[in-house]
């Protein structure tokens, strides 16, 4: 039977250090702060943001949420951007997204400082997520998955790793920071062929395909491990992830639920952005 | 026996394509140009000058070059790039890499107007390929790979790509390239465990590794496509590739030669990045 790896453990070590970061950072006369940009209240930001502020609380990290209107135009959507770009008090910016229509990702993503950008947002920190240049914010999730992976004494280099699914938030970027591990890395996804056999050679196999369930132990490989970054609602109406974690315990050797899993680490992860942005802002 | 396939004839079809597309940008009296920065005059940098000059003016594309002093200074040579950046009647810019010791790629890279940055060196355009945003310019020589598999027809969607080395110039664009053409996509590199197991997987093997000849048929799957990328000078001070073509062929069911290959496409794909910027500017 697989061990099943919380994040838990991975959010309490990582938030350990970083409180240490920010005693040190206050001696010093400096308070970290994150602005989280938030247009209109749908629930699952409210959710991600309730998350964000409790592990900022914690952790010492002041905390703001600007909200803006749900109709909230794009020129006017720009200049508050502007605003927390601008302010010197701001070390790092959240902007959930998807926006409403009327708001253009496409512009909006180069008006964001990419020193202040804590999830990957802007083209400058996406290109130093591929070029590995440690001065960028690579995405929160792929970050975590990273972290997990650390913790649990999980060696990537050399491993064959396999990610499932090629998104901006999640596949691509796993990617690129898998290869900066030195894993061999393969990219799967909606037009693999027979993609259970190209799983199954998986040292490592991160799943972020947006499917309940969809990953059954014929995908995994005797003694992998799974990492399973999707969150979904089975017909049950309980949280569930892209990997049918019963039936893939047997051939695992380490796989993380969902719930409890990944996205447990991610609020680590953004705290841990806003302190290396923070330093990076001040010369330290 | 695997079939030899050149470069040359994909580049006569583009070019073929292009020069129609020159003459009808003429008619509305637009001249697309090129303007090559080159510092000092190194070999290398010469002789791709030479092809790319060769390639414009065959096409009907204007191309001049700016060549700076070896030892200019950056804040010397930001000015200089900015007055191409400025320069309304260039839409493209070429600049040769890397650079003298004196000059920070890594501050010029922003500098460069990302819409007349012909082969990918702006961070909005490596953001734009990870992104599959065709607004953007993709690197030159993996650009020239999808063309080749292109003209060749070789289909790529669900079939499964390995390209060997992860360099900004051709293994991490290429994986993104083949990505955006439904490929499955594997990325080997020195750190990886049995390469030629991981190879041999491949249907289409992209090898940019920089050792010349080190991919012999242990590598190849049969009746699998060969693209070789490498240019290197073999014990005998001939040009040759990072494969064994002789050594391949008779596994590959198609294989680019080195010299001959990749190579002589290079040139078109920067022709046609001109065009395509041409284009973009003036809203046709």
């Amino acid at each position: 039977m697989g061990q099943i790896i919380k994040g838990k453990p991975v959010a309490d070590a990582i938030s350990q250090t970083l409180t240490k970061e920010v005693e040190n950072l206050k001696v010093k006369g400096i308070t970290p702060k994150l602005t989280i940009v938030r247009v209109g209240a749908n629930g699952s930001d409210l959710a991600y943001e309730r998350g964000a502020l409790k592990r900022c609380s914690k952790i010492g990290i002041e905390a703001v949420v600007k909200e803006l209107p749900e109709d909230i135009a794009q020129d006017k959507f720009i200049e508050e951007l502007k605003k927390v770009n601008e302010d010197n008090s701001v070390n790092g910016i959240m902007v959930f997204r998807p926006f409403p229509k009327q708001l253009d990702e496409n512009v909006i993503k180069y008006i964001i400082a990419p020193e202040k950008d804590m999830d990957c947002f802007s083209p400058v920190n996406v290109a130093k997520v591929m070029e590995k240049d440690k001065t960028g914010f690579a995405p929160c999730t792929p970050s975590a998955v990273i972290e997990i992976l650390k913790h649990y004494k999980i060696p990537m280099q050399g491993k064959h790793a396999v990610i499932i699914g090629r998104s901006m938030i999640v596949g691509k970027p796993m990617s690129m920071l898998l290869l900066n591990e030195n894993s061999t890395v393969t990219i799967c996804h909606s037009k693999t062929v027979d993609m259970p056999k190209v799983c199954s050679e998986a040292d490592i196999l991160v799943v972020g395909i947006g499917k309940a369930k969809m990953i059954n132990s014929k995908y995994v490989k005797d003694g992998a491990v799974v990492i399973d970054v999707g969150i979904n609602v089975d017909e049950n109406g309980k949280i569930c992830g892209d990997v049918d974690t019963e039936d893939c315990e047997s051939k695992a050797s380490m796989i993380t639920p969902v719930p409890a899993g990944v996205g447990s680490v991610t609020s680590s992860i953004l705290a841990q952005h806003i302190i290396k942005a923070c330093k990076l802002q001040n010369n330290l």
